[in-house]
């Protein structure tokens, strides 16, 4: 492959990562509310769609900022296959909008949540894959994977325990996000 | 953390605030018109839905303006808060179309003004916070805030208003715009 | 106004072209076709859509391609007016996908055919106004606002037509993309 | 037409891609599963429209990893019909979702698949043509067509046999993803 430069490959992830983020926003349903009084009553069914809403901007907004980081290693692409693994990093990303309707609409089903851990697992482990290929790439030696793993590993076990409680399955997919955001763990990336 | 250049971080808004922009339009209903004669009648419906179209087309645009001005400043991002300011500000900005739709469909009701005086109150104050931390991050001292807070002021004061009288909030909503294009306070950012 | 440079002027705005053009397509409305046989009697209903999904798309690059060659005249925006006919000029491409919806739902309806031709003259006039600040921006003295009004005028006889007649309103509406690929009017922008 | 630079020319056609990629995501229906139990089979409905899902993405993909390769060729746009066989690929680029909500919803239909073969055959030919002509721009002379022609002609094939036989157009449309994952002909772009 002919060395190509990361602009576009930038570019284009960045639409991918911007769209996937608002349409999140869009799958909200417009609730319907009376015109009478000052009554938040009519507002309880956006409850549990607005918690997934903001679960999932977290987790795209992460992968956002841990992409930004990485492509700051490399200028050019010198392998197909970042490329590849780039694009099947996004295209779970894109699917995140559909799995976070699909547990809004079915909050209580157990299928509903493994769909969506099995998403976000897939984003994670084609990401640390994508970080193992962009360092390789730099020339490093002893890349560690360790960091990278926590997140598919957190993830792969919410998509067991999904089987059994929907509601254990949701505490892990919330670990990542608060475990990102905990001061000592500010520089590791999922 | 690593410093980053600002490239992505402005192209990844800028895509937030183009979708968020065209979404708006997206969310008009079509109306059914009568094929025979020329009644302008079937557009009634259309009105209140394109005055919250303009009134948050203007509101972004001017988020969009003042959001391009700021990163002006700073060339380099050396602070993860620069990074996680701005996304609390887009998930507000994200949340727009969805509120407008809000009040468009529900346009008498105090809750749904309510809900769109909340978003554009989060988006004003997280966008003042962020210029704060962008301004502290070049090392400026003294930063006057007084400019920053008449924005989230004012639709805090909306937020309380829509609690009595939609109509009220209303005016209070399209203040800020207004102000921002009167002649003497074009280079006031909101 | 602080002088800025055009970079995210630009990304911003072809964020809203590609996006209203992708938008065009989404609206489509899918058929439902029969399993046996290969009969294409069921794509009746899609041609008029497919007609007017064209007739926009080549509008909206019309203007994606004036807009490209005329920020290449400049390198810095120092006046806030050209971010603000930008703006204006942008409301109304984002609309566009709105006004094809409209028409292809109500084909003969002359309130259809001038909500369309209403939008594309907002563009097209406030694209002109746009051009004529850019160029005096650059401080061209003379500049011709010949070219420029052709598009306008022709849209706004198509506003006047749609009163009496949607057929005479759709033939004005052809006449800019048409002129436009003719060659010798290839080097005139509408 | 004057000379231009292609940094507008890449940032729109990657807003389309961008777009075009996240938006068949967005079409995928969200099931309605039951809250006791785990049971898989509430996703039966999904097992064709996610297979026409990766199958298109991975179309759009390859199209973004040949474009992305085609423009390093060039650095400036010198003539006008490279943007308009580059629109002409983008039309039929944003049609891929439309097609490919008709095939998810019309799986056995022989006149589905010929529409999704036509809009692939369609993106196909116009980016054999836009790579011609931004060859010749290069001043390139002896411009091999033979691989550009590869993608064309299979699905050209594809468009015949859906006259006769959906799976046997199924087969075919599947065939130039597969060939260029091959080992071999991973430096053949289709």
């Amino acid at each position: 492959m002919q060395p190509t430069n990361t602009i576009r490959f930038e570019s284009f992830s960045d639409g991918v990562f911007a769209i996937a983020v608002t349409l999140l926003a869009l799958e909200l349903r417009v609730p319907y509310l009376q015109s009478g009084g000052f009554s938040l009553q009519g507002l309880a069914p956006l409850v549990p769609e607005l918690l997934t809403f903001v679960l999932s901007f977290i987790a795209i907004a992460i992968f956002w900022v841990n992409h930004h980081q990485l492509t700051q290693i490399i200028t050019i692409i010198n392998r197909r296959r970042i490329l590849w693994f780039n694009m099947l990093f996004l295209l779970f990303v894109t699917l995140i909008p559909f799995v976070t309707q699909t547990i809004s609409a079915n909050t209580l089903s157990r299928v509903a949540v493994s769909m969506y851990a099995f998403v976000v697992f897939g984003a994670s482990t084609s990401f640390s894959l994508l970080r193992y290929w962009i360092h390789k790439s730099a020339d490093e030696r002893n890349i560690s994977m360790k960091r990278s793993s926590i997140g598919p590993i957190i993830y792969l076990l919410a998509i067991v325990a999904s089987v059994f409680s929907s509601a254990f399955a949701y505490v892990l997919l919330a670990i990542p996000p608060l475990f990102y955001f905990l001061p000592k763990s500010t520089t590791r990336p999922l």
